[in-house]
């Protein structure tokens, strides 16, 4: 991590965090024990940068590494646990964070992929791999078709988030970090209009399964 | 990549062509909307061929780097959506397509795996890892048991063909093409034929669940 | 595997045959045929240390590459499938030989991290994946939701065991040997005792879904 600077690696942590509050909240609501829920917020919060980690050679990955990681999803799982009357009064606090987990994971994904000297096309999928792969994870862990292939616009809010930092990047109009802070505020904000207007993307079959 | 020559490369880029098709067809068949059938036709291209990557340390893995990996998965995945009058009127599109594949790669994944400097055992285990990890993935994303573990003779013929590259590699009695396109068109014809004989390995259980 | 001195891998393959033998009874009584269950076993014997191997860079990883981890995983196989109506007579074969493979793999996993230089955190957490990761690519293939999510104390029990390991070699109290052996004897009596006992830890959810 330390190829990047400070705002990435804050941002990077409050992806964590809140990954962690969407992870725990997740696994309480079905039902699993104190460790599986700590488990689930970990994956949830580390799982997606652990594979962007192994893929562009960053051994061993961050997430497995840095006690901060660590230390901050467990965080947030107390806190989860601990004012989950607050939490669940949230209107679907899980989708929320998610959201927000989303956009950051897919900046800082893309920005550690461009550090370690990687294409923009590798810093794209790794960027949408670093946002959803915890999500898919926690939801094959749990036994359910992942969010991504559900309706609404999910993994291409992160698709576009990262391809404003490869970009953004690769032009240089504005420095690196104002970059990626307008890649954030377009990633979250379309996510949360399509989690508001049910946005979704052509569906082009007619038979489904029953 | 580059550590192959031409006609693997070749072979390599029409595997992911085919299983792009396949993957395609089973998420539009799901109902999957189409940034999903871009990320399961993406995964069952792909998906086996980073996971061998990722093993033999060939990093950032090719699926990621190569773009043509990404526009032939995308332009077979376009055709799919397409063409898909023409591609419901085959016989059985996603298993013709998926019994292509599974060859093309078996064989693909074996020869890069020796081409890296690994052993046979490493060549014979990744190249049934590229060849069925994609379809692996997706069945997993879509919730179902893995087709290689369902009866008929599947990762067998994957295991027969890298084992054909890998002995054919040391003993060198013919040239190494003449090997793959041998290894090749045995696995392919073995997994046709035990598709449409229903060959079966034996099952050795008389207590399935119900 | 050359870092580790016998003693480890002489564990390591016990572990292997143990998890083996639990993957392929699994398998067997899911009703998959011969391939399926030695693909089963194979991945329950080897995918949690190859996920470990992934992630401390040990490549190409050892159960990919040492043919005594495949060797002992088949000669496992056929063991059960041949000696079924015995193993079937054991009182929960499966849950007893897990067992034994989750406190072997546990102490393991931590002693490889740790002897490919890296820090107690990478080895508690690699330990615990090497462990509990196998089982979970069981569950997750055959599709259902992975034992450790469910209530018995499992990988808690992994937990404690390669924080023994990791402690017991920070602090030099004792030879490395003797804290690996006193390790494994712990995990594995409080798994033991967690079975028997039905011992759980804390649920916190009151509204488990139906």
């Amino acid at each position: 991590m330390d190829k990047l600077h400070t705002l990435y690696y804050f941002l990077d942590l409050a992806g964590t965090f809140v990954f962690a509050i969407s992870g725990a909240t997740a696994a309480k609501q079905r039902g699993l024990d104190l460790f599986g829920i700590c488990v689930i917020a970990f994956i949830v919060a580390c799982g997606g940068g652990i594979m962007r980690d192994l893929c562009i050679g960053a051994i061993p990955p961050a997430g497995l590494s840095n006690w901060r990681y660590l230390v901050v999803a467990m965080i947030a799982t107390g806190m989860t646990l601990g004012l989950y009357p607050i939490v669940q009064k949230l209107n679907q606090p899980v989708l929320f964070f998610d959201a927000l987990g989303l956009s950051l994971f897919a900046i800082t994904g893309a920005q550690k992929s461009l550090a370690y000297g990687h294409n923009g096309e590798v810093a794209v999928l790794l960027g949408i791999t670093t946002a959803v792969g915890g999500g898919v994870l926690r939801d094959i862990l749990l036994n359910r078709i992942p969010v991504i292939l559900e309706k609404e616009i999910y993994a291409s809010a992160a698709l576009l988030g990262a391809l404003i930092v490869v970009l953004g990047n690769h032009l240089k109009w504005i420095s690196s970090d104002w970059v990626s802070i307008f890649a954030l505020i377009i990633c979250f904000a379309i996510r949360l209009l399509a989690l508001h207007y049910h946005w979704n993307l052509p569906v082009y079959s007619k038979n489904k399964p029953a």
